[in-house]
């Protein structure tokens, strides 16, 4: 037990040590920061250097879920609901057709080539789900989370979590033959039931504990208190079969505006910089790249990776052209990485035998190049707008 | 795969939520709120409502070491290099008195009783031990790091530990039949080695590397910076077979008088706030209430528990005679904690096959009466003395 404790630490050292290193010289060259986690996964991982020969052991999948927890009870900190009432049609718009668009690119696709139609309507699922996790560490770095733009991919990826659960039963159910109706309808009421009573109950059930629980203690548990129902959001999100991390939103959303709100996201921004980077290392690690050697299926990959990027592009950008021009591209743009969602479809589909191994790659090849890819572009996007959130005049006055 | 996610995201709950509810309740009670997180993972562990089954499972293993590596750590910025330095020569007498005493209280014990000599040297080793993780925070709950009696009782911890490995390395090859000299001697050499190179070296290192690294990236990597030296010197301080923890606190107190000090210190304990309360509660969750019940034995542990309190209070009260009466107490009780220390010595002997299971379970209650009875009576002796930094105090004035 004693060694097993030590090369579970030591494995976490490596971890976070090559995360922060490669944050901090992905800094200099203006590289985002998770980009660089990523990357420290993939070269500490199985695939190059084996430093951590197991993604998937208990320990790391818990550091990571945990991270993606912290960080989006931070963003969801970082956000107002009235802001997110005001965009909220729109939101819904985008959610919508960011789905509906890649969904039928990615089916078509395949109806076109030689595929069976399962396949089809597999692939076009696993181009539905957004990575919500990447863009929201992109503006926070960026320091642009409380822009307009920021809380319509936010409110939209809360949506898009709902619409992909949606169509994954679906598709799941099509593949075994039936569709149970009756199942998929009450998993997606619960779910949309969840979100609008946290959101409205919760904020008052925050407000009217809040200063009971200051008063109770001299320690202040505020903080504690927002960590218990964040992580208590996340169970019940995950328990009703939505991700954790939409649970952890609405929690963050819940404390948002509350006069307390600022004290909580600097302790949870600690916090963040300590755990978040365990996520995308994770993620980095899960990253195949050998899925590129397989070269015959390198025309199919490259098609489906941009079907996907023009899907989210096209579909989230006409949701939400009232922004202008350059609004829509950035909500376009936020919502095309798939990161470990389109994955998880896709792995899905395989399990079940509904997709070959080979449009498994596909799907892979599609998850990394949209998860990498984006943060780069977007953090373009967003310095040319708004010059005063750059680094560089950060560091002018540090 | 999902499944199991979502029932170690459970857990994790149950636990952080138990952890901070009882806390909160027993401040209000004058409870320390660390025994209340231990009481937390007695009632929520095997033991009695089961919510955790196994205690011993990696991924928790894993929080409750981070959690104390973090403890450690924030105990160590808060410590000053130069108050240590001051108060060496005493922490040695201390720490060498709380060794030698309680070891040959407790071989004396079992060799007045009808016991081998193997199993009295056993037990003495099991005595020898200090968890300084208990009173650590204890002492942080209180706000009382910066005292004169809190610097000793660090700095004896930290020659405790290696005393401790000494002890358990002469102890071990001994049930064995020979005592490896060289091999121990060596293993001793390196500690110390390594503790004084840390703190002399690692220092300066610091120094010239900090501003460089604040000057590197703009994002201010020198939080990030503090982690990594951190669970760099924990993995250190395991490999060479001392506590993980020991390294955690030696890398605190590298930082403890830079500049950067105080927002470290600040960013640490929102961490500490989240993380922490694993290590306690799974502390409790190792705490097997059963052994109460074997009355035969009841008589022979509440001698070994009282030998126990009674040697380190002497033992080191007297190595601090020259604080006065009061602080030699409170330097006395604070070193009586055994923790998972001395549990993990005796666990060795029953694997060994030197100790029967029913000394072992004498050792479990020495253990838990320790733990449990040090933080309330510290609270006393402090809080008399310094009621500036009483609770009540604080509740003047949030």
């Amino acid at each position: 037990m004693e060694a097993q404790s030590a090369r579970i630490l030591l494995q976490i050292f490596a971890i976070f040590a090559a995360a922060k290193l490669l944050a901090v010289v992905a800094e200099r060259v203006r590289v985002p920061a998770v980009v660089a986690e990523i990357v420290a996964g993939i070269m500490i991982g199985p695939q190059v250097l084996g430093w951590v020969k197991n993604p998937q052991q208990d320990w790391l999948v818990t550091l990571a879920s945990i991270g993606a927890i912290v960080l989006l009870f931070d963003v969801g900190l970082n956000q107002k609901l009235s802001s997110i009432m005001r965009v909220g049609m729109m939101a819904l718009v985008v959610a919508a057709l960011g789905v509906v668009i890649p969904f039928f690119l990615g089916y078509g696709l395949l109806q076109l080539t030689e595929h069976s139609q399962t396949e089809a309507i597999f692939l076009g699922a696993a181009m539905v789900a957004t990575s919500v996790g990447i863009t929201a560490r992109v503006l926070q770095d960026l320091n642009a989370l409380r822009t307009v733009v920021a809380t319509i991919i936010l409110s939209a990826a809360v949506i898009d979590d709902i619409l992909g659960m949606l169509v994954l039963a679906v598709v799941s159910s099509l593949s075994q033959g039936r569709v149970n109706y009756a199942e998929i309808g009450s998993v997606t009421v619960v779910a949309v039931a969840f979100t609008i009573f946290t959101v409205l109950v919760g904020r008052r059930v925050v407000r009217r504990l809040g200063p009971r629980v200051v008063e109770f203690a001299a320690s202040n548990p505020y903080f504690a208190l927002g960590l218990v129902i964040c992580l208590g959001l996340s169970v019940v999100a995950e328990l009703i079969r939505m991700a954790a991390i939409i649970g952890a939103f609405l929690a963050g959303l819940v404390f948002s505006e509350e006069e307390i709100a600022p004290t909580m996201r600097e302790k949870m921004h600690s916090v963040s910089e300590f755990l978040v980077p365990f996520f995308f290392v994770t993620m980095g690690m899960h990253m195949d790249l050998s899925v590129f050697a397989q070269t015959q299926m390198l025309l199919l990959a490259t098609m489906v990776t941009l079907l996907a990027i023009l899907g989210k592009l096209v579909g989230c950008g006409l949701g939400a052209y009232r922004l202008g021009w350059r609004g829509a591209v950035q909500v376009g743009v936020g919502m095309v990485p798939r990161g470990e969602v389109g994955l998880i479809v896709a792995l899905i589909g395989l399990n079940l035998g509904t997709i070959s191994s080979g449009l498994y790659a596909v799907v892979i090849v599609m998850s990394m190049v949209t998860t990498l890819l984006t943060p780069p572009v977007l953090k373009l996007l967003f310095v040319r707008v708004t010059p005063g959130s750059s680094p560089d005049a950060d560091r002018a006055n540090p």
